[in-house]
């Protein structure tokens, strides 16, 4: 296949790796020109711009950090709805909001275009290995033709159905979940901490039986020995930006997300105390001084 | 070892069971005498009453179903306070309230008697085969005195510290961090729902990478099948209890627990539109009809 | 009439000196003697014991600060219970838990007597000038049969219908709608005031027009000026009761009060603070270190 | 004074003839233009474009509904930014965005242009009788410039002192106070019903003492009545934009809101029931069903 890939960050990177490394032709653009030097030297052709690539194949990726990053690229002046062959096939495969894939879900369609929604999980060293979760929403045709693409970057796929926007919100809502799951540990081990437990002690009874998964192993860990303090693997910045997400996406469909709301406050509490930009299970920081430990 | 054996219900019974097949002589004793019978037959004496028990060996055990039950049995008339020896040991292994623990620790230490707090992760059948999790509180060497009949019911213990306390609301914020678990997951499917991702495949987003533990795998699916409207694992009523004892627990040391509000509020909600008595997960139920969904 | 009146604290001696002043008789009980001898100095009996109390005339009224002390006098030995004359009225002025309310509703019943649950609004001053509110629950005879009592105590009544369970819960209710009014005051104070508003210009704002009310003149005066770190008039524990009662008698009916939680949560960590005897407004002292502004 | 006035819905149509009435010249723009008939009858200027009326005078005015309608107003081609003279002053008095008004801080200041925010408290009747409360935030010397102009709008005005944003937050802070106290109505109703408790019982309890304000009488009735069914004065979905400002603004300036949230979350549970356009009291009627009441 000849595909275009948009956003060569970390994760795009490793992923437009995989394609090329599978056969197929790839051709890659981004902003900061410089990313894209390691894919081209390993055979990927250079585009020019947005319109170049989304007309090298019949299917354009985007992997890009933000609504803001995607808006452009899809929405901006010479962007894909203006450049993308009528039939071709945009896969956005970043987190991005509910309302603008359900803006391009609209507008790809209104330029003939197919848009597929098909958000993935794990970090760069997964998606170097080909092992990302991919949750993939779009019309069942284009979803079956971008198989080959997924198949090389992913371990498997989850089918969140035909509208984009159930595999935006699916990954938005797996990402929510994970938010509630810090804050509700953190009240845990605060609970037990107060009451003469060590964190060390609370981590293996948690993780022992009913919560034994990588959620509750890492980010207990974190908390039961205040790894937060030291380097983040995903900050309490990104982290409000993520569960934004989620609330915003619970107000486009009407879900009240009262568990995401306590987690909201922990991040916002920690950012205001200045720790925006340690790891997300900071969150425990603020639980621990709203039980007066701090 | 000379064990004594207050409360034979499901789970007392497997764990007498236990005891006595590992070659212990253990006195059962248990308000409604027939409960006895089982474990009696297997060869466990029939003690009359709860001083009989008590005086049976130097280790009297109970297992009783809630802080009503261990009151009455510990400080009743007759009851352990009164009739245990001086130096002897009560190991509570029933789940109770962090108010009532403490009670028991100061009471027994002023009656010359040693509390230990040993409350159990697992249901019976875990209990049956002997591998239960055993969170242990209380002085050292009591600790260390009752190993031998931990070795045979459970699996493993933890070590909650040299406070009755610790080992009560480790247990206690353990549930606590289940039950906000559920709810979280009910605020997932109900987003990724509405967004027209079907619960079989949020289920699986969630159960395949960081939540692949039995609390998301068991939960996830009864959310997802609606199967809350069937047999109930755990009542919405005793999970109120549950919710319940870890904020009262919370109250005690002081630490305010806003997610566990959100869940207990959701049970509120199902208990009072009549659903009680069905699995705590019929929370989920609730999150949806928050959502319009029904 | 002839009255009992058990519980001389500031309220009840207040309230007792008013019914004496309009020529009723009273006898006068109280644990601590001491406390009666004004009232006596007044022309009040002083009765040796409860029952000597409940048998003087046709109504005995309560006006005891918390339930443990109103269980005590109600359904301890030689209590009401026992001692009030088949067809005696018991009128509870207290603040007491509605679980408590029904059970002497019940018991009374049972013993052939008549139960009336009648808290009130205001201070001890307001009560010495005869201005409470006073909520009344109970039989329609009964409560009309105490009229000239709560004429002489109360500006005026409110009809909470025929069970003693409704008064108190709209006492209750309305202390817990108080709680929220000064959590949301709280916020209102951070938000403006991060945002660079004196405190003084938004408490104006507040109470100009929509919150033109002693709520919120008088916590919103203690928030701007941070009075709370003066002298208390209503301590953060004695506040954390009030909430308790309230969520306590919400789970007895099946009603949530996600509001009411996020105040008890801000006293908590108030209390957790070393802050349980300072004015309750002190939550809002715990929203400004929750906003990074301490 | 000659002042340019864009946005004649029913509050502006109100203030601008106010202005005109006390003898300054008023030029008006409106995007329909037949909304300004009324006012130019009555002897205003029509303006044919934003930036005619921006060159009308020293002031310019805008009274519009949200900041989608202000942003293209001020930023737009030939907008306000474009088109004000150096040293003008745009007085911005609809409610916006602590992020909108904290940008057109920046972006008039960068043109020399003078911004000031000047929200106000009250509906149209009262604009109309000069009545409306006016929380000013800007220069000083800019504030005092326009006194006038407020002194015929407004019965008082607020110093929120030299930022424009502390006015902004002030309003929304105030509205989220109100959208606070109208969910906490809604537990205490459901609390004293379920307990038996007539809704216009309670009522005047609220109303008769510490809640004695339009607020709690205005919303207290309407739940009590379940007018909320009837006519909207403010609708849920209106609400909910108030509510969003507040925890944008939270955000923005690092303001946990928790009990903004439950309000934010009846809101959407209402919409999502499709009341999104009935009154916003509608809450109630969320709360009354999480109560099993409906």
């Amino acid at each position: 296949m000849k595909v275009g890939f948009i956003g060569l960050g970390r994760m795009g990177s490793a992923m437009a790796d995989r394609i090329l490394a599978a056969g197929h032709e790839v051709a890659v653009y981004n902003r900061t020109v410089a990313k894209c030097s390691d894919v081209v030297s390993r055979g990927a052709k250079l585009a020019g711009t947005v319109a170049e690539t989304a007309r090298f194949g019949d299917v354009v990726i985007t992997m890009l950090e933000n609504d803001a990053a995607l808006s452009s690229v899809a929405m901006g002046d010479g962007g894909l709805l203006q450049s993308l062959p009528r039939g071709g096939i945009h896969v956005a495969m970043g987190t991005h909001s509910v309302a603008l894939v359900g803006k391009l879900t609209e507008a790809h369609a209104e330029a003939g275009q197919i848009f597929v929604s098909a958000p993935v999980m794990g970090r760069p060293p997964v998606a170097a290995a080909g092992q990302l979760g991919i949750l993939t929403g779009g019309p069942a045709a284009a979803v079956e033709k971008c198989q080959p693409l997924f198949a090389v970057m992913g371990r498997r796929t989850f089918d969140c159905g035909t509208a984009p926007v159930g595999a935006a919100a699916a990954k938005i809502a797996n990402n929510a979940v994970l938010a509630c799951a810090i804050e509700a540990m953190a009240e845990g081990f605060a609970l037990a901490g107060k009451s003469g437990v060590a964190g060390s002690a609370f981590l293996e009874i948690l993780t022992d039986g009913l919560f034994a998964a990588p959620a509750y192993k890492i980010y207990g860990k974190l908390i039961a020995e205040r790894g937060y303090l030291g380097d983040a693997g995903f900050t309490a910045t990104t982290g409000l930006k993520d569960v934004n997400l989620a609330l915003a996406a619970g107000e486009t469909v009407g879900v009240p997300l009262p568990s995401v709301n306590v987690s909201r406050d922990r991040l916002l509490s920690a950012i205001a105390r200045g720790n925006g930009e340690r790891d997300w299970s900071v969150m425990a920081d603020e639980q621990a001084r709203a039980s007066g430990m701090a």
